[in-house]
């Protein structure tokens, strides 16, 4: 959710009943503070008082500087992802932090429980933006989690109805993570023109690649198209690395460059069919849900 | 389920309550046709009186003499898969023969519909074997297709237990295809150093490769790294094509070679813990689902 979930959309989640998580993996940490503190005077001057989290990417090169931040701005609870879990339950476990690790394998999963982490997200080869590598689909990934586990289990990937977390708490799944489905509402951060992407794609409109770099899922437009021709070549990972060069989520995510830009979404893109507000995702969300069970 | 789904499989599925099918993929039209009477020996000796079908993959090049076996040998139900429905139109519905074809996208689906298909299976990218080319999963596609089709939708792809079942239905299926559970049953044809493979598998043993040819899902074994080593470094079609070479299906899932064979597997297969009988397998997945239902 990079240049997608700042202060706006994950107060507004957290706001109506789901736990909203700022995502740091596109902020430098000064602006992740000023995102909390936005967030924390929102719900001062708007006498709310629920709880929020912050994801947390560990493979970033200042990802001491932003553990500070969180420290500093004590927040309470951290959703980690991409990379080891271990080197930081001392942090985390001292600071009396709700750690939870994002994994996409019943291996991963278990070192996330080892390194002391309060909960796991098993998350799906469905999803948007970066990506495990084994490319195991949420259906298989949850069930088998589950099994693995103790700790609870969230699921992630794919997930933009309410049918949808309904199936996956019958795999064994706790709660569940949306991404792409909160990244086409109004108080999502991305670009007007990101969001009606989402809105437009199809089922097969994305798919995974840059797999010798670090897998991502993207829409397929004109840049993920030369990534793909050029994989399919044999291209090099140092190839691969020149023609991402720097910037493409901003690019795309934020900026709205269609053409040369990122657009990372999840499979789920080809469910949602309209920008809504926060408000009105949560409330379609559990109508859906009901709904689903009901008719089982 | 080449190799693997012959007249003992498929007579202990439909005896048991579920519609077993004849995988006519690995069969010659002679071949086929004993299946079929070898089924409705068994089923006249035992007095069952059961319904069964027949898969058929569309783009064999015998496709005319396989569909001309179907009809002399009064097959009332067929399951099609990869090639072209509407060929196929005319000759099924002026026979009454009841009939699905398996698509992994909502174009497919639609496609088969117009068609004439009385359902579809919409099977993801966790499938075994061979597999579509934009690779949905079935968290994703189902629901597409479900709310695409006015036809009956049948589930596919990563099912081995009660539990996703229930998730699928969910998902607005209304049934489920089931293969690689069914693979490691007494039942199968395939050899036992197969069945045994699907039970030693974890989940991140399995992967699709073959993309510039069929994807295919199949077991990491040595021939599958080969081909993964070949792609990642750029080899064409034909070069795939001259490692491939021919039989490597039957040699891995029907002979046991379990290095230079084939060995067609989905996801699910890190769910399949024992080699039981079909009788077995099927009073499980009915435990489950109940279990499943009962726990949400």
């Amino acid at each position: 959710m990079v240049w997608t979930s700042g202060w706006k959309l994950a107060s507004a989640a957290s706001e109506n009943g789901c736990l909203g998580l700022i995502g740091a993996g596109s902020m430098k940490p000064d602006l992740l503070a000023e995102h909390i503190q936005k967030l924390r005077n929102y719900f001062r001057d708007n006498g709310i008082n629920k709880p929020f989290g912050v994801n947390l990417p560990l493979i970033r090169g200042d990802i001491n500087e932003l553990v500070k931040t969180i420290l500093k701005e004590e927040v309470r609870i951290v959703f980690s992802s991409a990379g080891n879990p271990k080197a930081f339950t001392n942090i985390f476990r001292e600071n009396n932090i709700k750690w939870v690790h994002v994994v996409a394998s019943v291996k991963h999963a278990l070192k996330a429980q080892d390194a002391g982490c309060d909960a796991v997200v098993a998350e799906g080869f469905e999803a948007g933006g970066h990506n495990g590598i084994d490319e195991i689909t949420t259906l298989c990934l949850v069930p088998q989690v589950s099994e693995a586990l103790e700790i609870p289990l969230i699921a992630a990937g794919g997930i933009a109805t309410g049918a949808q977390i309904a199936a996956c708490m019958t795999l064994g799944a706790e709660g569940v993570q949306i991404g792409t489905r909160f990244a086409a509402t109004i108080e999502a951060s991305s670009s007007d023109a990101f969001k009606q992407k989402i809105v437009d794609a199809n089922d097969t409109d994305t798919f995974l690649i840059m797999k010798k770099l670090n897998p991502v899922r993207l829409l397929k437009n004109k840049f993920a198209l030369e990534v793909l021709e050029a994989e399919s070549r044999g291209a090099s990972a140092d190839e691969l690395k020149e023609l991402l060069g720097r910037k493409r989520e901003m690019k795309g995510i934020f900026e709205g460059d269609l053409v040369e830009g990122e657009l990372e979404m999840g499979q789920s893109s080809g469910l949602v069919n309209e920008i809504l507000p926060v408000k009105k995702v949560i409330k379609n969300l559990l109508n859906e849900y009901d709904s689903a069970i009901k008719n089982l």
